[in-house]
C-alpha cells in the first residue's frame, strides 16, 4: 500500500463562484492536489472544513501518513479540539506539507512556536525558486531553479525558527526575498513548508510544483518509530540504595 | 543599566516546610539565583506564582530583557494570558532561561511546539555535563566537563525540536543520557534551557551553575531589534500596472 | 538496480594473525559488511588499500552510490589524490557512512575541515546509544535505545561541526558521552558518521548495527541531483546597459 | 584592551593603478576596514599578501582575537604553512569575518569542506540584503533590509555547508538570491561569511556594513574555552579490571 495522504483543503474561496478561485480550481485545491498524489502513486483521499469534524474523524487522522494543509480565510474556524489531534498525530510520526497560506493555519503555528507572520503581496508578479540545497530528496529531479510567472508574493521577514533544512529560497521581481521550502522535524513528525499556491494561480498544475509536492510526502512520510516511553524511568545500571518512590519497589 | 532580569518562580516547594527543598532554599529557588545574577552585574527582580498577575504585571513585562524560569507542580496554575503577554515580549526579542522542570512550563512548551517530556528519576545519583560547543558564550570560563554529585535523571527521549545549539549533554550513573544544555531562536527571542536544579539539591549554590546561567543571561538579552513589518507590502522594485487593493493606490 | 555500495576497508588489522581482529573478522570487517549490505538488497562490493589504487579505480568511483569507509591506523597511507576524487564525487551527490576511527580518514576531516579529534578508551567497556531524533529515516525499525556489551569508548569533545541532524548519543559505563549518529550534507552528498565498530569487538555481527547501517546507507543514497552551474552567470531579468565582460556580449 | 583584530587583505587590486579599485580604496581596503574597526573600541592592525609570512607572523597569529579576511585573484600564492596556523589558531578558538572573495580563500575553503563555489556577475547592479535572524548580535542596530545600488552579484547555489546561522539573503535585480549572511562554528572557533565587498564598489565605506562587519567581529570574538583535553583517557568511573595500555597503569 502506498504513502496514506489526507488532502486538506479549506475549500471557501472556489466554492464562492464570484471568486476568481472557482475558475481556476472548480473542484477545488484539494482535488487538483489529490489527483496528482495519486498519479504518482501515493493513496491520497481529501477534507475539507465544512464536513463533519472538517473531514478529520479520528478513523482519518489515524490512517493517515502524511496530511496535506491548504487553509487562508477561516483558519479561526477550524476546531482547536480536531486541530489538537492532528498535531497528536504528527508527534508521534505524520507528517505535514503545509502549503502557502497554510503558514497561518492553526496546525502549522502550533508546531513552530512562533507567529508565523510574513510579508504579503497580491501583485501577480514573477517568482524565481532558487535551490539552496541540491542533495535533499525534495530536490530529487528538480533543476537549479524554475519560475512561476504570476504568483502572491511572500517575504521576509518569515517568522519562523530557523529551518532544520533549508530547501528553497524565492526572488520575487518585487524586491523581496523568502524562504520559501522549510523543512522541521516536530516529535517524530516531519514537515515540509512550501511558498507557493495562491488560490487564483493555477501554480497546483504546474508540474514542477507538483513533484515538488510529491517529493514532500514522501519525504515526510512516518518511520517504523521507536517505542518511546516517557516518566519515571528505574535505572538500567545499579544506584545503590535506589527506590523508586512512585512504584515502592526496591530497584 | 545592567540587563534586567526577572526571576520567576513557582515557590510551593520551598513554602512547605514538610518539603526537603525547604530546607535547601529556605527564601525561594528565585532569591538564590537574583542573588548571584545581581552580584554578577545584572539588574535581577523576582516574581512568583502567588504574587498578584503572578508578579509578571504589563509594566513587568515591559521592563524584563530576560526572564529566568522555574516551575514544576503548579504550571496548570499560570495564567494562560500572562503566557501570552511574556511569550509576545519574548518573540519581540526578550531572553527565557528555563531550568529543570521549567521544561513543562507553559511558555517553553509553547515556544517549543512539542510535549517537551522526557524520563526522569529521583535517585540523587551522579551527572556529569559535558560540553559539546566548545566556543559557545554559554561555556565561556567553564571546563570540558563538570559534575553534580546528586540531582534528578532527566533522560532521552527529551520531546524538543531539534536546538539550533546544542551546547550540554549529561551522563547519568544510571544509564542514561540526556541534551541538557540547549539554545533556541524564536523570533527575535533566545531561549537557554538548561536542565539541572531539582528543588531538594544545592545545585543553584554550586558556582559553575552559577556561572552557566550567568553566561545563559548574558547570550539571552536582546539586542537592538530591527523594525520588522508584517502584513500587506508595497513593492520597492516597479511592478507595471500594480495596485494595493488594500490601500486603493496605485502604486 | 539497487543502490551501489562500495564498502571500503583499511584491511590491515585483520590480515595480521597475532591481533585479535584477525579471530572476529578473519575476512576482514568490510567482507561482513558487504553481506549484510547484499542480504538487504543493495549492490555492494568491496575495495581495500592494499589493492591497486586501494581499489578506488575511477570507474569504481564514478559507479559508487555510496561509500561505505572503516580506516584506522593506516588513513595516512590514503592517497591524496584518490582521496580528492572521491570527495569530488561525494560532492556531486554520492554518500558517505564513515564508521567508528573512520573519524580520523582523509575523506572525513576534508569534508567536516576540523580536527575530528575525540577521547578514546579500549576498555571493552559498556555502551548505551540512545535515539534522540525518533523521525529520522536512520532509526527506522530501532528502538528508543540499544546496547553494545563491549565496545571502545569515545568520549567527547568530538571536534566535529555541529550536526545537521544528530541522531544517536552514546552513554559509556566509564563516565563519557558521546555524539555517536551524526548527519552532515555537504554539497550534494550526505554523510552519516557512526560510532561504532572496534576491529576487536563483533560490532558489525551485530543486527541492531546492522539496521543502522542499511538505514544509513538508504538515507545517504544520491538524488538525481540539480545540474547547477558555477561562474559568470549573466541576468535572467534584464539589467539595463549589461555587458558580458567575460564573453564580449551584449546582454 | 578591545578585541585584538587582524585585518588581512590580499591588496593586490588597488596597487595596480590602472584597475578602478586604486581610486576607490587607494590605501587598500585593509585600511578602511581597520580604520572602522578602530573606531568602533578594538585593536585593529592590518596583514597583505605581500609582507613576509603574509603579514602573519607567529606571534601576529598568536595575538589576534578576530581575523577578517578579503582576498580574490591570489588565494593560490597564499603560503599553505601559514593557512595551517591560522586554522589551527580559528579551531582554538578565534574568529573569522570572510569577506566576498573571501569565500574562495584557501582558509574559507578548509573550514568549510566544500567548494564553496557560486555565481558571479560584475553588472554593478542592486542588491537588497533581508534580515532572515532578527535576533541575532550581528543584526544589532540594523533594519530588516538595506540595499547597494551597486555590487557585484554572488547566486546560489553556493556550495557550502548550511550554516549553522543565516542571518542575512540577498536579493539582486537581475534574478538571483544568495545566503549572504552565514554563520559557522569550526572547533572553538566561530565564522562569519559576508558577502557584499566588490572591490571596485565603495561598499567598505557604507556605515549599514561597516555596522555588520564590527557586530560580525564582536559576535566571532573568542571565550575562554575549555580546555579540552583529547585522546586515551582513563575512566571517571570504575570499570572493573581496567588496565590503560598506553601507560601500563593498573586503573
Amino acid at each position: 500500500m502506498g504513502i496514506r495522504v489526507t488532502v486538506w483543503n479549506e475549500f471557501r474561496h472556489e466554492k464562492d463562484t464570484d471568486h476568481k478561485a472557482s475558475d481556476v480550481y472548480p473542484d477545488g485545491i484539494h482535488t487538483v492536489i489529490a489527483s496528482f498524489l495519486n498519479a504518482a502513486g501515493y493513496d491520497a483521499s481529501t477534507a475539507t472544513l465544512d464536513e463533519p469534524e472538517h473531514g478529520l474523524t479520528d478513523e482519518v487522522i489515524a490512517n493517515t501518513d502524511v496530511f496535506v494543509w491548504w487553509g487562508h480565510m477561516a483558519h479561526h474556524e477550524v476546531d482547536d479540539e480536531i486541530v489538537a489531534k492532528v498535531k497528536e498525530r504528527i508527534l508521534a510520526g505524520a507528517g505535514l506539507v503545509a502549503l502557502h497560506s497554510g503558514h497561518f493555519s492553526k496546525i502549522f503555528k502550533s508546531l513552530m512556536g512562533t507567529t508565523c507572520n510574513l510579508k504579503w503581496r497580491e501583485a501577480g508578479e514573477k517568482e524565481r525558486i532558487w535551490v539552496v540545497n541540491p542533495g535533499h530528496p525534495i530536490v530529487d529531479g528538480i533543476g537549479p531553479f524554475f519560475e512561476l510567472e504570476s504568483e502572491e508574493m511572500y517575504g521576509e521577514h518569515f517568522d519562523i525558527p530557523q529551518p532544520d533544512e533549508l530547501v528553497f529560497v524565492s526572488w520575487f521581481a518585487g524586491g523581496e526575498i523568502f524562504r520559501s521550502g522549510c523543512c522541521f522535524t516536530r516529535g517524530a513528525g516531519k514537515i515540509f513548508y512550501f511558498q507557493p499556491g495562491h488560490e487564483t494561480n493555477p501554480t497546483y498544475y504546474n508540474e514542477t510544483i507538483q513533484k515538488v509536492i510529491v517529493n514532500g510526502v514522501k519525504w515526510a512520510a512516518p518511520i517504523d518509530v521507536p517505542a518511546i516511553v516517557f516518566g519515571n524511568f528505574n535505572p538500567i545500571e545499579p544506584i545503590e540504595g535506589y527506590v523508586n518512590k512512585e512504584y515502592g519497589q526496591d530497584y
